[in-house]
């Protein structure tokens, strides 16, 4: 039984009439089959740029994530991190990122970009210059990016955890300097214009890991300032626990607030002993092993299941991103769908039982009433429907009832 | 020896020439004292309003406790929370408020409200209107007060604690449900203007307990939507320890990043046992009987000399407002500088002997040199002077060298 208000926010209930020169194919047998999800399941491809590259030095082993991968995500966020994409100035690493985009792109994925301005991870050659020109540098970082990979990468995470931004105090940093100087939302206008105007369609987003009062205040000042932003993107690395439903739909419905779409853009849930809660940021926390046990495991497939529920029950939520399919990505922990020596864990097989079993239409045997028309609930997405040897496809966009015409 | 930051910040340097009929007046002994702080040392008054109003049960009680009152504070913070000042609406306490605000006022003393909108203590018969209206109230009662008191008032807490307004979760109330429906800089806005409008000369304030970067962020929201706030009012409630001069410093640094005065508006440190840390709303903590110790009223009153040093050593801070006198007060902790039978406690001595000792010029005697100039290092605020049995008065505005011509 898929909960109510998943039913409501992201079904469907399908009358597909089939005609061929318009007449209604009346009392055929054909089979539907569902080939896309709408909700964007995503997920890090960031290892797979190798394998897209040509340079993987396990190919075979690649192939086999890739295929595990492919099982559960429709859509893959990949690295722009400046101090790796551009580490040596004016050498940027464009072409592995395309090569590694458009083999997503011919999986039938959208890709996303990640991030376009973050004071972690920037380019440290900017410390070398004075404020004005780091602005400059970032903004024109930015257009180039967009101008570069537009086609392939149309969605961005165009700035990062601007909340801390001009007060983090770990290191010096040339975004920290700049985003002091000039405030938080000349720093989100400045470097969402240069995205907005390099690809006027693209779909940007402001991203998070503060979920307080101060991510909220942030995203007030930068609407009333009149800064376009088309999505909102919220962090949940839960490396010190599952949040629980409850704290989840308080979040859903603070952010819901504002009108925009949420895309859960990080999500790390455990599947081993979990992270002290006195540890502030998560950074901070560096063990030699971290591994993932098998009550951690049954605890990760459960919370799983009951946050990707919570989730798709809020009309707001297009997206969720989870950060990393394989155990032994950021700080150790083992977050991933998939074991480090590449088995999948029980939350692969609870995920991959949501996303294609409960809430997936699987080839389906049916035949067409007296008008030419099929009757079915499914989730919103791409279908493929076939008769007398021809195949058609089409889509439920929107939850509720739809009519839907198919010519063959 | 006074800290060379406040010798910096707070002091200048005079050479004052005394002229009579425009010729010096050369070897003149002369008696030159100072009269008042031009920083503004403050309190709540909350507990003179009875006594200003000539029913206070207590008088000579009263009077004692105004006296120590006068001897540490040269500004004093007024209720205007709308449940007490409108239970019935229609009926507001303009009157006693207004004779409190004269009393203090003729004591030589500015005067402050506090607050004009905030979803605490608001008044409950909001709850029966829609939202439109009550906006409109809110908006009406901001400009009511404000020209009622015009003149005796002109300085407002205009809103109180917006970051969390529209969030606030423990009991319905109207403001929060308006806050929630616009947003909160549009709230901000709409208060702000109402003071603005009616009072376009009056020193307006937004005032958090939230250190945290939401203040920052709504407080660079509200700035870039161009509201024009004249101060920043901090709070700093420390029932759970004393800040310590780092975060103190840090919290200075942060909010000063703005430009704009910063007011400590609500300052309280314990004398007795501190409330857990586990506690986030201090109104939580509920206990029979809270004892101002011994212990603690040593460690209160290095507390103080530390706290007040930090901020006057800081050229952002214009004003401290201690959260009562004497204990008693709010959650009945041991915060005053006087205990509840009335004596003053080492914080009350330590306190005074900085604002009416250290940093502060006594009666002093001296002679003009030959061209009728005293010579003095004294803290910013008003000086009198009285030579061959003429007094005249000067102030002493800006830090640095400072060159007065007084004519009797």
């Amino acid at each position: 039984m898929t909960d109510p208000l998943i039913r409501r926010h992201r079904t469907a209930d399908a009358a597909v009439t089939l005609t061929r020169g318009g007449v209604p194919l009346a009392g055929r047998e054909v089979v539907v089959a569902q080939r896309d999800h709408a909700f964007l399941f995503g997920c890090t491809g960031f290892e797979f740029i190798p394998l897209a590259n040509g340079d993987d030095p396990e190919p075979e082993r690649a192939e086999r994530l890739a295929d595990l991968w492919a099982g559960l995500f429709n859509f893959a966020t990949l690295p722009f991190y400046w101090a790796g994409f551009e580490p040596v100035r004016g050498r940027p690493d464009t072409a592995r990122l395309s090569a590694a985009a458009r083999w997503f792109a011919d999986r039938g994925c959208l890709v996303k970009g990640h991030p376009l301005a973050w004071h972690t991870e920037t380019a440290p050659w900017l410390l070398d210059l004075p404020n004005a020109d780091i602005a400059r540098e970032q903004a024109a970082r930015i257009r180039r990016e967009v101008r570069d990979f537009s086609g392939l990468i149309d969605m961005w995470d165009v700035v990062n955890e601007v909340v801390i931004m001009p007060i983090f105090d770990k290191y010096d940093n040339g975004l920290t300097r700049i985003c002091r100087e000039m405030g938080r939302i000349p720093m989100v206008r400045m470097v969402v214009d240069a995205a907005r105007e390099t690809a006027p369609g693209a779909t940007l987003l402001l991203n998070d890991f503060d979920m307080s009062a101060a991510y909220e205040c942030l995203i007030e000042g930068v609407l009333e300032a009149g800064v376009k932003i088309d999505a909102l993107g919220l962090q949940s690395h839960m490396h010190q626990g599952y949040w629980g439903e409850e704290r989840t739909r308080d979040v859903l419905d603070r952010f819901a607030r504002y009108g925009l779409p949420i895309h859960f853009t990080e999500t790390t849930i455990l599947s081993g002993h979990l992270m002290p809660a006195d540890i502030e940021d998560l950074n901070d926390y560096q063990i030699p092993e971290w591994p993932s046990t098998p009550e951690g495991e049954a605890r990760q497939a459960d919370e799983v299941v009951r946050h990707y529920t919570t989730l798709l029950s809020h009309p707001s939520v297009e997206a969720v991103t989870y950060w990393g399919l394989q155990d032994g990505g950021w700080l150790g922990a083992p977050g991933g769908f998939v074991r480090a020596d590449g088995t999948p864990k029980p939350s692969y097989e609870a995920l991959h039982g949501l996303v294609k079993g409960e809430w997936w239409v699987p080839p389906t045997t049916t035949a067409t009433d007296a008008e030419g028309r099929i009757r079915f609930s499914g989730f919103l997405g791409e279908y493929e429907v076939a008769v007398e040897g021809e195949t058609a496809t089409f889509r439920l966009e929107e939850p509720g009832a739809a009519d839907v015409h198919v010519a063959l």
